[in-house]
């Protein structure tokens, strides 16, 4: 006789969660899961990623040239193999952060949770399958603002990182542990305001090594573009096959 | 027959709401819940409210020589009546926001949702229980960091209140519509960082009005004090008696 299994909100979400992991490793694709507070500077960071690779590694003139509505990020690579990217923007309302995206000819998709505190498993999944991942090494996905409930469900993605502004506060890595403890790089961002805030970076960074003692730490300035270099990089390798 | 009900998780919070509401009204104290993004800057703001509360009223001398264990903020008042206010500090994890405000002689706990993303009404509760409500007259609960989840958890408290800090960002109104269209206060933040960051105030102000019409707005600095007066007149009628 078959048994009737009811799974939990958890229980589903890991399915769908095991199902894009499993879709994209036939496709070859990686995914990173961003995560930090509203205002953190996800978004910002995202636009200067986009930038920045672009200066890095040739323009691919193709993509380019197709404005962005089919265009992919990620040039041909000169120190890495080419890396193309795509977004998908989490949030609970508006466009505003794809199309922030959009304009600099990134491949992004938006996704609405409607009030939801976190992206779920599920709508994600569809998300990936609507991307062409046949020209896709590397998805990030911006999750919802928010350092705690995201940090608690798998997306299926390869890996996390978490953003932390300077403007924050230095003692947020003790205070949301999860994510700091998750997360596979760590962003400190808004590094241009330090002059401006009472932010005790060597605080933060023993904090930080307190709940995460190997995480890679970015120190960056989406605005200036200092320290992108190292954090470009670091993506480039998690998108690289192989 | 008697029937059993079994109450959904929303359910069973409302009804240690209403517990709390009623306990408080018996005791003519009012509380306010106070929400915000990680790092917004509410213990901050507080910290700043006990002193200018200090300052605008005469201190009780009394409570100031109890060296805060038993002390309770909130001295005489010149304009309003004595207004006395006790905290409760919402966290995942850590004191140290309720060692910030114990230092300055206020009455304050801590209350610790272990990994929770917003503040329960039933923790609210023992703790509301469990503080001198007879010499109070404000509570302030300062929630878990996130501008999502506490939104949606009634605890019992007369007024929410938002917390903005001016380095998230003008789009946020627009894009966590909830709390900004349920808080009865809306406090923009860190106001001095103003020449530093790329937030455009008059944009973030017409955001709020399309969610929330009628809410003051306070444009304060913690760190300055510039703005203090009217927030902290706004707290003072709130917890005035009648």
């Amino acid at each position: 006789m078959k048994i009737k299994v009811y799974r939990d909100l958890m229980g589903a979400n890991d399915l769908w969660a095991n199902k894009t992991r499993a879709l994209l490793a036939r496709k070859k694709v990686k995914m990173l899961n961003l995560i930090g507070s509203p205002g953190a500077g996800k978004t910002a960071l995202l636009e200067q990623t986009v930038k920045e690779l672009s200066h890095k590694f040739r323009v691919g003139r193709d993509s380019l040239s197709r404005r962005g509505r089919t265009g992919l990020c990620g040039p041909a690579s000169l120190k890495f193999p080419d890396i193309k990217l795509a977004v998908l923007e989490g949030d609970l309302e508006t466009r505003n952060d794809a199309e922030r995206l959009a304009r600099l000819h990134c491949r992004v998709s938006q996704l609405l949770t409607g009030g939801g505190c976190h992206l779920e498993a599920k709508m994600v999944h569809y998300a990936v399958r609507d991307l062409p991942l046949g020209k896709l090494d590397l998805v990030v996905v911006e999750n919802v603002g928010n350092l705690v409930c995201p940090a608690e469900f798998d997306i299926g993605e390869h890996a996390k990182a978490v953003v932390l502004s300077v403007t924050e506060g230095e003692d947020k890595p003790l205070k949301y542990p999860l994510i700091f403890r998750e997360a596979k790089a760590i962003v400190i961002s808004k590094i241009d305001l330090l002059p401006h805030v009472p932010f005790d970076l060597k605080k933060c960074l023993s904090f930080i090594r307190k709940i995460n003692p190997h995480a890679p730490v970015f120190q960056v300035s989406a605005l200036t573009g200092r320290g992108m270099n190292a954090w470009t990089d670091w993506l480039a390798l998690l998108g690289a096959p192989g």
